[in-house]
């Protein structure tokens, strides 16, 4: 029972959640033609561990014998760590780059609270922890989606909290009541969240004293009374077809914003309040364990994009052209390096201390999603170089399709003889979903911008042994010493 | 009499052309929602010809004292040259970096033939030049709208005409009659053809003798029968808002296919036809004209583009971040660096042998597109990180003002204090724009591809002087002299 | 009389000024046969100006009607600039990209100290102009050599002169007394100082009130009293060759350290003495004349460096090759690039006010010396990649000529048929030289490093323009006008 | 008595080998003030295994329990490439970033001849196999130092062996006679072949028939009658100070080249002989097994190479200034990036087939490889922007150390306070040898340039999962399949 059918989940959206797009509200967010976009691309998560080829690696089963989605328990070791990234690989390549996010996200926040819930039951005698098992319980045997509520809408970025002129721009206790709190605010990029049952709250950054009321973790329904989801504006509209957006109109990620209007948490689904001093944990954390996603699905997108460049110089008659094989090369490299640096990346795991868990190599994912960050568009550029001006000029499907025009565009947009014309065109309008700004600004931003990536590489350095190195070089003596070269003979060496 | 308004162009393009977008047949390109949008564009060199702010700019007399259009003129002195530049300088930044192209691609067509033309009725004892000139009369008297017909939808890029499977994968001369030639093929990304009177048609490459039938070119009205155009898919649909798409909605260029099926051309309007040893030359020539196209309106859009970047720096009040600043440093200089290599294309400008014209310097000129379109994709990264995840994610401005969600979402998009959230979003939706997909296409393959400006800068290249430079210093003397260096004194100097 | 030749420059520098390089004090410097190098370097600039073929170019005549070398001369107008232009390229090409000294940098040090001294006379009734006039004079009737000492040595870098621990970290004056002041003090990369008969000295940065003692500039000879110059490293020792070194065995700029101790200046050479709010003035004036330099002399070399890497591809025979063809285009982009910025720089020059001088467009040579040195290292990859191996695995010209290895060694070594082997170990040993450290270095520090650049470039920047164009695009009304902007009319028009 | 000591190695180079250095003979290599620098490095291999910290880890044992010097011996798993691997880093480390070659390289062609050896023999019925189990024996019982001699000198680069003017530019089979051959020719860039006991010589590309004399692999003394080796000309003379060249005084590579005269070779030592289809195998499987090298060595360079940036940043008080930390992470992502991708490729490693033996994955070694030389000339950019314009300038350490100076230069080249003058200028001639053209050179050249990695990806490529994941999200039917997409589930699914 614990893992559910597609349709089960669908049927669970009807709830009266209050979501708005393109400025209705939606009554029904599992009928509308552009969020069952979202709907069919989140209920790929079912359809998979439902799959029998796939169960044994989606599902486990939990200490009562109950089966259990894989991705709601924690990792361990090097080994789970390893699974996760083949799961999280075949999401991502049966849905074009992009894991369905019922639980791909908020996974890793689960993992977060339950360590940093722990810490602060320690250190205040709350029972924090607690309510974080009950809460992993009532996901596993409900196969629940939920969303990942962690990026405030921030307002001025240069002031903390509570320096801001509207309390609203970070998700704060608005008043404590007897059996919970009520919260007010608003997040943002909230992925899939009106496609979800529940959404975890989390805070997004360090904070102080006074960002006391800001420093609250929670989870709550989707439905909860006091909560208005706000859809990101989607690429398509009803009319697209699959044939014009072979991409956006099969995945509509839908980052929403999320407004919490007085909304209600009973303590059992409270995970901080208040102890302004283990925000910046959690949010420390969350990336911990988010870190094997983008370096892992990205291998994935970057398997199809050099693909698409690939068969684009085909299809063009152009593969043989020395400039177009040096931009292959290019991203051959590109998606071999990301597949292989994300995979250090779980190979040489890092065991959290106070927790049995552990997450990818900090420094190694950090530099493979720079890495991939950026030079994404350079390899934007290649491709689009690659298929031609036509990504930008070709005409609708439906002119193609059109009876009318379809012979005659048939012959006209052919490229290299052998090749069906409908394929280069279809070939055509992957590239273009392929380098939308859609996707340029999900790769840069999404899991941290590129600065983010750059203070955590800094921060993380081994200075200390860079520098023994350069001043045995140099022959400076200076009275620090190194372990890596304490014990090393001089060089040059002493031979007479 | 020879500046139109804005409403008699539009109401010239009432005549029964046929017109294809979106899968269907369009009856009135003046009316039609989108089409309207390109429409409108076009009308914007109407409307500022028309202006009396602007009509010393954009405007002369002929011969016989009649206004025309000074697009319409030939560019004779380097001081017209750097007139055109400040009339397309003005175009595009009106039109927000795109010139509208009432004549801005096909002026220089029409430079093109005229120079060519001569050289083959001094070879052949035709009478094209004749043609010509009588055809850019009918252009000055009419102050018509005119596009230009250049790059043949091609097949195979690896093979000539006459070696592609399908005849029709370039504009061809399919019978010859007493009064004028039948002509099929298709020609592809030929913008704003829609929306204009006439098109000019011409080679886009060399061509050997076997390809005569392909060495062709001629004008016709866009109503001629047998023409069928195929609009390029749009961005937008009928629904989107200026808000939404600030560039997209104002501007389509609709970069059309355009079908012959068996056109009868008459012999007045004949330019080129089976000389193929000038096929290569007009399209060559057609290249020399067009290059003070890019290297000037992306100096316009450039502009603008770094004008955004800063606005988002602001209103998210991270305008002191020393990445930030950065990246505005870098965007300053690629915005000069375009103003300036463009500028200097004209001042050191180039006169073509066997005419009066003179065009931009192409060593420069080639220099500037390249360095504009190989670093677009930089300069969109810069942005998309500086205006942040939002540009993704912004809900859709019907939600925004919804009145339901108004005040609500005016609160929580809140940036920088004291800037308005509209402003913000406005200028998200901007960014959104000036980075999309269809944006780096047109960067750089308009105009020539990358690969193309390359191989002209090889071909310009002055290797001779910059070997003498070589030996000189590495003292080889292999018996070669150059004339920047047979004077020079010895060095080291023998000074005892 | 005021030409002198190149013997008067040499023996005019027997004056028993102290000068160590290599650990050893030089007695003559015009005989050391490594400061020979830079001797016979700067008098490059007597040769040419002797040479009947461009005394036209180099030389002038003073209001006595007296001969006087163009450099001596301030530059009043573009066409002033463009011949400064021009002397400078000459000497630069003569000398394999490296202009000889004599006056090259110190006379923007003494446009520098004209300009500002009038304004502190203006201020103070000092009478610094007068004495800045009579040491032009001294400099013009003489033919002097100088050098322009700028930077100090600074010790730390993030202190101003007052907060150092030493206060010889920048030059200053120790005592006043009734005939004018005592200093002492360090200055850093002095060009050819210790084969210059002057040394104009300037403050290198902006001052407060309590670095008084430190905001100073004058004139002295070379050989004053309480001078020792310290040459840098030299490259080559007394048995390199011109075949293994062409270029560092040819020009030795010998970038020296001037150490101050109690050196007396007499009044009439003080140009600033305390006026600390002028110290800024003169360093940032001096940058401004100085612009011209590099966006000169760096092309001449670039156009030496593009033809050894032309030379090296054919040399070895693979001049045709793909990749090197696509590099070789690179380079002649980069070449040119830098002549045409270069020169757009002295076009569009900048008059100074309070003066009748005119100086580079600072925009322009900002963006021309960050663009030259920003790129440098990747054209060393480049021709390192095309000359091969061979560069670092070379033998020595010592073998080549040994008669025991010559013909063996010339038979191995050969390239492509028809190439003597001598002429590519000679073109392997130019690139060696043209992709040194010291080359590296030399350009991306001389004239200002690439921060600086920067900093310049962004507050040089027109960022009112650049934000009325986004906002206009935007439809932000925020009440801001823009002179380019406020006259456009709206787009799209309103035609109905 | 199978791991000799320094001593015994340096002795076993006086035995009459002919080696020109300088224009010079050397009568006894191990006493040159030059060589010595070489001899001193190669005797750090001996020097490190006869340490007992280090004995475990450089040496083995072999089927006689005699101890045998790892590297002689095959690596046959993962677990022997990463203890490889582990060695190599020691080795480098020790030394500066360069592993001393008295096995170091020719080790990786042992391998090479071993497996192919075997091929041949299969094929043809030779018995090359046993020739090359004996040379091994040969090796370990005397610890032999060897170079390989791989790099032809080549001549035309676009030209094969037999079609070269000269026979000599490709090592050949002169002559052969009843005990063995005698070869004549020339061989470059063989790094410390003048301080080796043996040099193993192998093809270094593919053949035809027709190139048969030139299909030759063997092993010889250094001193074998009718070898001259000539010296790569170094970058220091016989007066340069370890303060002035911490590197290049400590490390002489000593890219040799080698000169065959009708040099005799017995039949024990022949490993190939005109059975031309085998050379380019050899050459090939040479580079399987070296692809450990530079992506292990390279490392350690970094190591140094960071900690020199990052003290020279200390010492000069702007580690703090945005651009400086910017560029230091740059550098560790760079440094980081190579040691995971170097280790990756031991880890993923290939399993030679008609072998036991393993080497490093080539797809992620070559992609470790260009990535490390493609960034080169960045990272010496940036660390010399960061060191700033004294590594041009600085004076001589013999100026420093000279009395008269001492006092005075301690002074003025003092930076922040606190840290040793004699410290920073430490580190600045140490920049200047990590960022010299040798470096730069080295760096591109070896193990393959940057073309011959990127030939290699294209050629490892697994284009048909590429095309097969871009097909499918076009939703491209064209009949091919691929195992890793077949089993997928169609999206968007079909849910109603």
């Amino acid at each position: 029972m614990a893992i559910i059918s597609p349709k089960q989940y669908i049927e669970s959206l009807k709830d009266g959640r209050v979501v708005y797009l393109n400025g209705k509200r939606i009554n029904d967010v599992t009928t509308d033609p552009i969020l069952k976009v979202c709907r069919d691309w989140v209920a790929m998560d079912y359809v998979l561990s439902n799959n029998p080829d796939f169960k044994d690696l989606l599902t486990d089963v939990d200490e009562d014998g109950e089966p259990v989605n894989f991705a709601l328990i924690p990792q361990r070791t090097k080994a789970d760590l390893l699974r996760l990234r083949e799961v999280v690989k075949l999401w991502a390549r049966v849905c074009f780059g992009k894991p369905p996010g019922a639980k791909f996200v908020a996974k890793d926040g689960l993992n977060a609270v339950t360590v940093v819930s722990r810490r602060i039951d320690k250190k205040y005698g709350t029972n924090y922890a607690e309510n974080v098992e009950a809460y992993r319980k009532h996901l596993q045997r409900n196969d629940l989606s939920f969303a990942m509520g962690l990026t405030d809408i921030k307002g001025d970025r240069g002031l903390r909290p509570a320096q801001q002129i509207h309390p609203d721009y970070y998700v704060r206790i608005e008043e404590e009541t007897a059996d919970g709190i009520i919260v007010s605010g608003a997040k943002t990029h909230i992925s899939q969240a009106p496609l979800c049952n529940e959404i975890l709250i989390a805070p997004c950054r360090a904070m102080r004293e006074d960002d006391k009321a800001f420093a609250v973790a929670f989870s709550v329904p989707a439905n909860a009374k006091g909560i208005t989801m706000v859809s990101a504006e989607p690429e398509i509209n009803a009319e697209t077809s699959l044939f014009d957006h072979p991409i956006a109109k099969s995945v509509f990620i839908n980052d929403a914003t999320i407004i919490f209007d007085k909304v209600f948490i009973p303590k059992e689904r409270i995970f901080l309040k208040g102890e302004w001093e283990f925000a910046g944990q959690m949010a420390y954390m969350f990336a911990n364990f988010h870190r094997l996603s983008a370096e892992t699905y990205k291998s994935m997108e970057l398997e199809l994009f050099t693909g698409a460049a690939t068969l684009m110089a085909e299809y063009n008659g152009i593969e043989k052209a020395s400039h177009v094989r040096d931009k292959l090369t290019w991203l051959v490299m590109y998606a071999e390096a990301v597949e292989i640096l994300g995979k250090a990346a779980c190979e040489y795991c890092t065991a959290e201390k106070d927790s049995s868990y552990v997450y990818p190599n900090p420094m190694i994912a950090n530099i493979c999603k720079y890495y991939f960050a950026n030079n994404w568009h350079t390899a934007t550029k290649y491709i689009q170089d690659i298929a031609g001006g036509i990504v930008a000029t070709c005409p609708s499907g439906k002119d193609y399709f059109n009876p009318e025009l379809h012979d005659i565009l048939d012959k006209v947009f052919g490229g290299k003889a052998g090749v069906p014309t409908e394929h280069r065109l279809r070939m055509v309008k992957l590239v273009r979903d392929l380098t939308s700004c859609y996707e340029d600004v999900l790769t840069i931003h999404a899991e941290g911008s590129l600065e983010a990536q750059k203070l955590s590489i800094l921060a993380l350095a081994d200075f200390d042994r860079y520098k023994a190195a350069a001043k045995r070089a140099a022959r400076i003596e200076d009275g620090t010493r190194h372990r890596d070269f304490v014990g090393l003979p001089a060089f040059p060496p002493d031979l007479k």
